[in-house]
């Protein structure tokens, strides 16, 4: 039974260390722009590195549940290209936006895009085994 | 075996919607406020926006993970019915949140109360679980 | 099935409660320090009870997936006590930054490593999982 889910798997690990990966990167900056916690605001280079770590770690349990529920009700390998394609968007988002402001739109509506798709192939994946269950 | 998660899967699903529709809530608001990222503050109006989309945020794995205990090791029909209950008070607390401060606080004791019953749901039926296991 | 999960699913309620806890001690804050939402900002004292709970939350998902990633494709038996830890660690950790913000690295540093051994220990039961599934 784990051979149905254990691509999924593997690419939420590769998610978890994208996570750590923005979150060391966030310590870096506040090293490098002398924020110390408490606080989160500072230079906007700093704000950029950090809202863009907050950001991502927002919408990761959105995307590992979608990835998950894709994976499991509507086609593993479908998932698993959508998954690694939403990291790649994410990975993106955050260079770009701890570049500039403008740098994160144009990963973020590529990483919204996947999103929305693995979203739609959860609830058609569950919609059809609701029918199969219940009619 | 899907048929003893397919409506938690569900609910999920609704709760994926939700959280994608209280974020373009908050990418309005940016626009109709102009407050552009990586700044998080600006007039109430907007804040509060802000703030009860990072709220619903917060708690969101929260709300997920207690639905699939409750619905795995408790009853799926009666975590199902909570998870409904709990997304209308996030849906009520976000547009009260959004009018005022004190808007958010009826529909906060509600979702705070129907959580409280998922993790017990949860707690109960994993307690069980396990006196059959290892008793 | 559900013994090779159930200790997983125990881990998992207990965090549920600590966050739960958590989050009633930034309640208790707003009210001692007037900090009223959609503020974040006040006092030190506040804002370090207020980032506590915000890091806590932030990791929060990333231990669960990594909790059962770990559970389920190497060994319950460590997945439990590795989480048992990171609980204990991010206790501390809390009480540490709500005293100090020297307070807080301690505990950090200790929940860090356990949620590395965490993702480490996925990783390789996913990958021992792949190795037999598609070789
Ligand atoms: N959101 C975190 C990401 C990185 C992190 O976990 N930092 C550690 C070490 S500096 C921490 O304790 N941050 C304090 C905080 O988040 O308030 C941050 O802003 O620092
Ligand atoms: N928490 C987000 C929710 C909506 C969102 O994802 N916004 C996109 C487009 S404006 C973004 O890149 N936000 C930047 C940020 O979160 O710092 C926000 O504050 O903006
Ligand atoms: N992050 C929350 C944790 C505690 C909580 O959920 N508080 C409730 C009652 S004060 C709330 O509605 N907080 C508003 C907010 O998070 O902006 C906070 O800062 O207040």
């Amino acid at each position: 039974m784990l051979e149905q889910v254990v691509c999924l798997a593997a690419v939420t690990v590769l998610g978890l260390l994208e996570q750590a990966y923005f979150a060391l990167m966030v310590i870096y900056a506040r090293r490098k722009y002398s924020v110390s916690p408490p606080a989160t605001t500072g230079p906007p280079e700093f704000e950029r590195v950090f809202r863009a770590q907050a950001n991502c770690s927002e919408y990761f349990p959105i995307f590992v549940f979608s990835l998950w529920l894709a994976g499991v009700f509507f086609s593993q390998a479908i998932a698993v290209i959508c998954g690694l394609l939403y990291l790649y968007g994410r990975y993106r988002y955050f260079h770009g936006y701890a570049e500039s402001t403008q740098g994160r739109l144009g990963p973020l509506y590529f990483s919204a895009k996947v999103q929305w798709v693995l979203i739609a192939l959860a609830g058609l994946g569950i919609t059809c085994t609701m029918i199969q269950v219940y009619l």
